[in-house]
């Protein structure tokens, strides 16, 4: 807790208040430093995984053989992505490829034309009503315990189309909370095709993106969608839905997957 | 505009909305590709100057020759950042640098202990009233017209201490409203000593990074600050204050530049 000053309507008093965490973690491939995340600490070898997995670094969670504390470093400072037996990324190329595609948007990209890393073919499914969508946030809510405390925090949450909550994941940086999530869901299935994909902001190319390579076909935001993420979606034949509440949303693209069932 | 479906109270109907525009641009340093960002377009000159300026490549505005549309290349594609005559840096090292300091948070890092980039010392003004700081979401909110038209995009503003709005950004990624309002400024003034910072969102490490970099002793966000940010903004002496609202606002440090009159 943190010592703080509120000025409010009650005047001005001195209290303890919870920030969120942000603390900055390195991740390794086999030993050879690729990148440094700024993330809120907790489930770094979910966030490991996830990143390695939707910055298309490896294809499938088999491809990774562990995710480890650097021998030597302090719990949550580095982490090494050790790949299985046989799979080969050269790291070099790979520390390029980063430096064109870092987790927060696409920014660090040396060239405009390699943006669009290669993803899935989407299936056709899975379909959710609107009533079922509309549900969501409420569920989401609560289930953010960081939110709850701190009023400032990301969340990206995987629902079943009848709205069953899979797996929720907070974080600072919203692409952490979507690597986070991925990472833990992807030990228990690959791809993600059957669950739908809702995150507490806004929607860019790039959140749209690892929605993709997750092979996640419907990817829902409290916040609105950019003009490139709709054309992603579009591109790839995804639903695209924003400014998702109680009250109602809107489809950008990929209409079909929703029942319209009033 | 787009055409969207939109799910509400009223049922379903197709409209039209406009989205935040989204697309990558490129930077070069004097010819060398250095970073891709994904930005709103618009004010590409003011954003590669803001970027060269908060990323700590040039150490003033005069170091920059001038901002050049690269030969050949679509208008807002590719953008030239041309360094003034004697001014050397080297494009080799910046790259390195680059990917270790992009411009979302500090995702690319390849070092933690390179973190935290040289900020200027912090002046001990400027001063504003609680009543001041209060009013500023709401001049803010109406300067906007990007956010009132979509609803969903990023802004930074500048403002004095008696509350005049100097300069204000809009664009989909944070970071990037940030830059291209200094950028926009340092041509009037360097450093931005005398001017309050607000931001739309949350205030993260590299938030107050970019504010102590331009010189804005004061920074403000509409939600929270995270753990680093505080920390960084103490080190500092800056001033770092969250949830600012018409109803009031948390100062996480930094108390002596607000003066409560009532």
């Amino acid at each position: 807790m943190t010592e703080i000053t509120r000025y409010s309507g009650a005047g001005v008093e001195v209290v303890a208040d919870e920030l969120v965490g942000e603390a900055p973690v390195e991740f390794r491939l086999d030993g050879v430093p690729i990148a440094v995340l700024m993330r809120t600490p907790g489930a770094e070898a979910e966030l490991a995984l996830g990143f390695a997995l939707t910055e298309g670094i490896v294809l499938n969670p088999g491809e990774v053989a562990a995710v480890r504390l650097v021998e030597g470093s302090a719990a949550g400072d580095r982490y090494d992505i050790v790949l299985a037996d046989g799979v080969v990324v050269d790291p070099e190329q790979f520390r390029r490829n980063l430096y064109t595609s870092s987790s927060c948007g696409v920014c660090g990209k040396a060239s405009i034309d390699a943006i669009r890393v290669t993803a899935r073919t989407i299936p056709p499914g899975p379909h959710i009503s609107e009533a079922t969508l509309r549900s969501l946030p409420s569920i989401m809510g609560q289930a953010q315990p960081l939110f709850q405390r701190t009023g400032s925090i990301h969340a990206a949450a995987a629902f079943t189309p009848t709205g069953e909550l899979k797996g929720i994941a907070e974080d600072v940086g919203r692409h952490n909370a979507v690597d986070k999530l991925v990472g833990t869901l992807s030990r228990i299935a690959w791809p993600l095709a059957d669950l739908i994909l809702v995150v507490s902001g806004r929607l860019s190319f790039e959140m749209v993106q690892k929605a993709a390579v997750a092979g996640m076909p419907i990817i829902a935001g409290i916040s609105g969608a950019s003009s490139l993420a709709v054309e992603l979606g579009e591109e790839l034949d995804m639903t695209v839905v924003g400014f998702l509440s109680e009250a109602g949303f809107n489809v950008y693209c990929g209409e079909s997957r929703i029942s319209n069932s009033y």
